[in-house]
């Protein structure tokens, strides 16, 4: 199951669209974080004959909520953003989707708004950022375009799907995910190792970019949960710093 | 030179997104035969940042007249009217036409009316037909999106020698990364945090996998040396175990 998500779409028609494109592509789950205006019948109007995927599109309160359940994640950007983040083209992430989506979890592929596209914090919930490729000089595609080409792409690499080689043991889950940051933050607060990076990035966006790189399987986070416990449990308490 | 044809669009709408689409894409020569409305607010309000190509485009009165001076024509259909016409999907066309771009004449892209497509007599002014490949119970694709899908694969086809896009910081090196095992390897000897693991794999051994697969640059390696250093400083004498 490829899960289409849109995160804040202001223009009601971009949403209409965006499901007429999906259902062309064989797609037909769509999922919408705090539209602007939903229902509305600009949606309804350009979706023409994909009234049914727009008729069963969920609305939710937040990325968290669209994510849950989700194994691989991909995230598209325009902007040049890629420190840190695992970045793909268009073709490549069709065909990662379509292999992970094949084992089971569903997958997500998420839109940002018309003007600002994702936050650095939403990009976060994603192992990879899709660029797709557009000329330099203009590369903001209209959000209903850059999801006719995702699912273009998708339809392409469905059809083409040639068993890849994938993990056996699955993808640690949003919900793992979060735990795990949560838990790494709580223990740099013990340890008293705040941001000092160089950069001024925030060392917690640091520590998430570098393990949504790695793809972590479930096995892998329960290993980092349990040293993040241990060290926990060896710390003295908090006295003044050295 | 690759020359943009739509014949007799009724709505300004597709033509604006049209324009935008074929930006976004490095084109920029668009010629509309027969348009219901042109110019018209919608087509300027869709065409975005795309105004100079929808401010350009020409509009003539015949296919011929649009095709004038061309050599390679491809025309788009969803219909099966295959029946003696050379058939190409997306892809092989984009390929095509760049190819042919390349050796001098302009070359054309036929679209059809929103509702009907081309002709069969429109369609035999082309070399060959091009099918969008869709999902057979779903095969009609907005015009747009169509020249979207288009105009996308023929950048593909003309970006083949793009130079790779590189990190700004380096990969971490062999040797940082062997020093970040080993001091992570020493961490968990403090921390009584040993093999664990269900599997029987060496802990470390999942440890330095995880890592190699996030490809850490400097900055980050640093970051997490830095930890370990601080989970060192902060960790209690050893004592019994619980």
């Amino acid at each position: 199951m490829i899960r289409i998500v849109l995160v804040e779409p202001s223009h009601p028609g971009n949403i209409g669209a965006a499901a007429r494109a999906m259902k062309n592509m064989a797609l037909d789950e769509l999922v919408l974080v705090r539209p602007k205006l939903f229902p509305h019948p600009e949606a309804t109007a350009r979706a023409s004959g994909a009234d049914d995927v727009l008729g069963k599109a969920r609305v939710v309160g937040t990325l968290a909520a669209a994510i849950a359940g989700c194994g691989f994640i991909a995230a598209t950007t325009s902007r040049h953003r890629d420190r840190n983040f695992r970045i793909v083209n268009a073709r490549e992430a069709a065909t990662r989707l379509v292999a992970e989506a094949a084992r089971g979890a569903p997958v997500a592929l998420l839109f940002g708004a018309e003007r600002t596209g994702l936050t650095n914090q939403e990009l976060e919930a994603a192992h990879a950022l899709i660029r797709i490729p557009a000329h330099e000089s203009y590369v903001s595609l209209n959000l209903a375009m850059a999801v006719q080409i995702m699912a273009y792409e998708l339809f392409c690499a469905r059809a083409v799907a040639t068993p890849v080689q994938v993990p056996a043991v699955p993808l640690a889950s949003a919900q793992d995910l979060a735990l795990l940051y949560e838990h790494w933050a709580a223990v740099l607060e013990d340890i008293d190792f705040t941001d000092r990076t160089q950069s001024g990035t925030h060392l917690m966006a640091r520590v998430r970019r570098l393990v949504q790189r790695a793809e972590p399987d479930v096995n892998e986070v329960n290993i980092l949960r349990g040293f993040l416990t241990a060290v926990q449990k060896r710390r003295r308490p908090a006295g003044p710093r050295s």
